[in-house]
């Protein structure tokens, strides 16, 4: 029973079938395909704008790609401490970017703190000496769970606005932000200020596909060389592109995102009532962050549910549901936690 | 009916059935599952050594990935001037390694010339003023559709031995070379020198999965960082290890590249006697390179056959097969030659 | 009267005169000469080991060559978050080392905390997700005028050595600090495990000359490429190594040294007493930082004193003193002072 | 007696007076200084226009830095095949581009053919599997000593142009070509279409001193903070400055330059006499290539004459006169090889 990442299970069986389907047959390579170009389109459709897209196979290097169009090498990339791009890309952003430097900033619950953003979008402007702050990433879901309101999104992007920086949003779990939020994704994304969005699909039922969306086009001249560049052009782009368009086809994105998150919500539901455990962070989407009692952890981890715990506060662990997470399996959770709390 | 390229083409089935059946269940991400030791370890079987297997996702990110570790940024990759690396790549090898500069050497037929690469493989050495030569990087089978013989391998790896650069070998078409040689993996890579090979499947029937072999361990320690910061570690790893693991099972790797060879072979065995048909260059696996008379490339365009003819000498055109070409394509276009010759 | 930096003066007397003496006839150029020979060879004698030892022109290319050999590009070097690597360099270590991160360690009075740093050097370490700690950057003396005890660098040194890191001293002020010590040369670098200085001579006397000392030699390897690379590798080097050798000739750089630190202590010794002027750091070197009371900073910088208050906590400022600065400027410093105060 | 570079010698007796002078009292650090905005200006009446100017202390800092605002990572910058950034600058224009690559053009006498040229400047253009050609870059002086014409120039700018590519002049030897054609500075320039000029003083006078003019100055935006970054903004800058000022003054840079073209002629015209002696390359400025017969070059290097003769064709040696090449030195080598050709 699986609670460790929205990344260790499979992909969902529309995805793999669409995959199935665009594997018959001959197609121009390189993303001069049919789907591909179909897929581009329907992005542009569901944001509401003339974006450009550009599909690449991981999360890395959606968000790398992205912000080496964003800063120059001599520049900085505001972002949170938790981010993914700050703490689990092996200095992806600073490879891509030709070593832009990454300025971690403060902030409670996974969210940047405006004060804190402003005086570091302010800081060693104009100063030769100093590294150039160039873009803001913002992380919606977050990653500790929650998820920004657009005010609190307005607020960020204008801040990043007044000081020149281009925004950049990491979406590798925008949808479960966005039935979270229940607004429309252009709302979530170009409407509030954001320039690039890294939208997300393999976390939420694709096998392995991002969009990186460039509302702000002029960003975008140089992005098809990047990609090239960094060996993520595929030769057999339609299959990315099928996994992109099965994800979006019949609202798929928004039915797995939901689920996902509703599995969460009744994980908490079940577990904040058990003697000892805390929710020191809103559950927003489909992470959960709890504080167990002591020796909760390893009994559970006995018991057979993956989950990490080694890398947050004392006590604190984390618990991710997927498009797939199964009822049966929240129930058992909940049921072991109270077990093991009796 | 497309002669265009190995790339065009989708997955083979027993490929996409293995995706599907890795798909289910959950498995540690980012290639700690069992799958992924488990493909390793063949690769080491079939190679008979040691060597440290790392999988990526397309050949670009394993040619780069793997000249990274070869050479320091004050460094160059002496390489055909044909070669995928030196044409085809966007500047990959420069960016993967900080900067190494790529030196194209001449030679007949896709192949390097050993004066001309002993030459540029001395020069500079030592010199403070001077890009380092540091790597030697063979395409295996050719970008002109032959194949090295194992003395004419040896002879280059030991040039580029005697001046202290390491060895690569760019193998996206390993097996068509393998197949048409008759030798094993071993002697066809490590026994000759190889220190590095790009060991291809995507274009042999694969979706996009490409092994990195480090014959010369030592060579290993740094990539696993680098495919991760260059957005190459995948979270669902064992959907790329389950492709090479169905590519090598009952040496579907090897029938693959039989089937394009030998329609390669029938295709130039029906060409050769038309009228105006000219092949400069030996069909060693499965691209032909041949001359047509004048018109005939329209004309073959205008009835449907794809293929590329505006990349090389006047009046060359490229034809690839692949591992389901079917025979009834080649007899076909066969068929429309000799209409247009008469 | 200037109190804002060593760097604004220009250069001994002895300094230019060597110059000029080195100035007539030929030599061979890019370091080849008799004087640059001669001035690595006194370095050597002067630290009592046999370091490689390169001249460059600036402290921002020696410490960015020097630390371009400390860390991979997937490395991280830990350094005071007030370190001129972090604050001055406009991201030099980031360029030179190919995109390593700069990871900032707190601690008081510009130094190290050792708890913060043996976290932070333990941090990731072997995690393919995260950038390496690979060096550490102990400036000497800090950035707050402060010098490290023998002891303090000691610990500092062991805690990196403890978890791998290569051990890099920005010794911009290194004869500031050694004279402030009472130490030797070595006692103060290598036999404390530092692996590569950057031995500053510019503050100090110097036009613009500064020696990277490697200690741990097999560091070495790549430096001259790397210099050279990065435009650093004077044609007329001569005309650098015959600064050091001046400066390094009858102790020139100690007499300078101890003056600069004198009338560094007279300042001190009349400030302190001046009312409402406070010193929160320790006055270890050439640099104070006094906290003075509203309205003197505007006061004396419109007596014609130069000097910073802008970067650091409200109310404190910069003084430093310089090789060359007349006593009479330090009483005339006091006088004002006294006078506003009063 | 040295004929092996114009580097090899010290500065003019005038550059070493003003930085003499320029050593005396405190100034504004990191080019702040009255000097330096004067020289900036001075350069700027020189050549007519108002381009922007960045001093830095070598060439390769100046062509590298020069080129990394004229071309992306994925670029391509053409450049003759003996050019010094293509042979001489150890991958420098690589690094400080981000790895854009140089692409050798073919083209006799040390220049650019035109054919050639248009051919690579096409190449590849707009395909995202190949580096965009970007750059185009002339040396003039040629390093084979050849002097363009300004129609020669204005061809070659065309060409560049037609195909998007920014013209960069490496002109480390400017003033002995100008001279030579006896046009202005603006005619060599901007005027035929250069957008970026590495302005060399150091080869004729300077101690270390080279100036990048940008006449385009939309290229400009970024280049302070990439000079800082790449360690090369001087704290002592007006001690560059001053170097600059004095070169510029009363037409030294252009006496220097007159003189060591007039050496150069003399020698080339004692010699071309000389039996055995040939010249397959005009002597248009400062450097000759004779071919000597056998055994010559040895002979005159028993004499202690300093020169190379390793790097060209069987026989070819290069002999470089300098700003202050004495009468007596050309006269001395001019009967020494008479006497070994007797």
């Amino acid at each position: 029973m699986n609670f460790a990442s929205d990344n260790t299970t499979g992909a969902a069986r529309q995805v793999i079938d669409a995959m199935l389907a665009a594997n018959d047959g001959s197609q121009p390579g390189y993303g001069n395909d049919e789907i591909t170009l179909a897929v581009e389109q329907r992005i542009q459709d569901i944001f509401e704008t003339d974006a450009r897209v550009f599909l690449v196979a991981t999360g890395t290097a959606a968000n790398s790609l992205a912000l080496s169009v964003m800063t120059p090498p001599h520049g900085s990339v505001l972002c949170h401490w938790t981010s993914h791009i700050y703490e689990d890309e092996c200095g992806a952003p600073e490879f891509f970017s030709g070593g832009a430097r990454l300025i971690p900033i403060e902030g409670a619950d996974g969210k940047l703190d405006p004060d804190d953003l402003a005086e570091k979008a302010a800081y060693g402007q104009g100063d030769v000496h100093m590294l150039q702050p160039s873009a803001l990433s913002i992380t919606q879901v977050t990653e500790m769970g929650t998820v920004y309101s657009l005010d609190e999104l307005r607020t960020l992007s204008e801040i990043g606005r007044k000081h020149g920086l281009a925004v950049h949003m990491d979406g590798a779990r925008f949808a479960n932000a966005l039935v979270g939020l229940g607004c429309t994704p252009a709302e979530m994304s170009w409407k509030l200020g954001v320039d690039v969005l890294s939208f997300g699909a393999t976390k939420n039922g694709a096998l392995g596909v991002e969009a990186v969306v460039i509302f702000d086009t002029a960003l975008a001249d140089t992005f098809a060389f990047r990609r090239k560049r960094a060996g993520h052009l595929f030769s057999k782009m339609r299959l990315l592109s099928a996994q992109m368009a099965a994800y979006l086809d019949d609202d798929l994105w928004l039915k797995n995102a939901r689920h996902a998150n509703q599995m969460a919500a009744q994980l908490q539901a079940g577990l904040k009532d058990v003697a000892g455990i805390e929710f020191p962070y809103a559950v927003d989407a489909n992470m959960l962050f709890p504080r167990l009692p002591d020796g909760m952890s390893d009994a559970l981890h006995a018991d057979g549910f993956h989950f990490y715990d080694n890398r947050w506060a004392p006590g604190i662990c984390r618990l991710v549901t997927a498009f797939n997470t199964a009822k049966t399996d929240v129930d058992a959770l909940i049921s072991a936690a109270q077990k093991h709390a009796g």
